[in-house]
């Protein structure tokens, strides 16, 4: 699917393996429903897999859906287990260490047009 | 805990059953992590339960994590699985037929004050 589709408001998203994408060594990101002002990612981290300390414009919000992650978020860190989730505000240092495998839910306002333009250069 | 300590921003939010409170017949939503623009939750629906249409000025985004549901949204209607989601435009009418018990993650920018306010009082 061309990114001009995908820039679109897609008002359902069906899941498909074919838009999983490796982002990193061991990190996994499937674009979910999404507008321009919030979008919805799910990630799938490999055991010891290391989601480097960034920071971005945007707000995040993410849910801990299965694994173990050590999360670090503007100096504060947190293990995180299934059910557990995270606030991010815009301009935050935040990472995670994967403890062990599993899958995140990653929220952001507004939308990351960036990952919408690695996915339609893939 | 109180409206006051939730209203502000968390940046770590630990699941706790403490947090899950019956929103209508067979509908059960957890807050998760939330800021002032972005706000996370969990809604566990029986089967047959009903979120009927309604609408309001957030834009919301929705990931089915398990069962099966009969979404609308804008008038578009849609049958959805585990990895589905869906996207609203804000002010425009959606609502959700469970046909198999499962779980929704809702993510709503900007977070849902309303929600903040039941539990506060709660």
């Amino acid at each position: 699917m061309g990114s001009s589709e995908r820039a679109a408001d897609e008002t359902f998203v069906i899941a498909s393996p074919d838009t999983i994408q490796t982002v990193a060594e061991g990190i996994r990101r499937q674009m979910l429903a999404h507008g321009p002002d919030l979008m919805l990612c799910r990630v799938e981290f490999d055991d010891g897999a290391v989601g480097s300390v960034h920071r971005h414009p945007h707000s995040q919000a993410t849910l801990v859906v299965s694994g173990r992650f050590r999360a670090t978020v503007g100096g504060q860190v947190q293990t995180l287990g299934p059910g557990d989730s995270l606030y991010v505000q815009p301009d935050t240092d935040h990472g995670v260490s994967c403890l062990e495998a599993g899958v995140l839910i990653d929220a952001f306002t507004p939308a990351r047009e960036d990952f919408l333009a690695v996915e339609g250069s893939a």
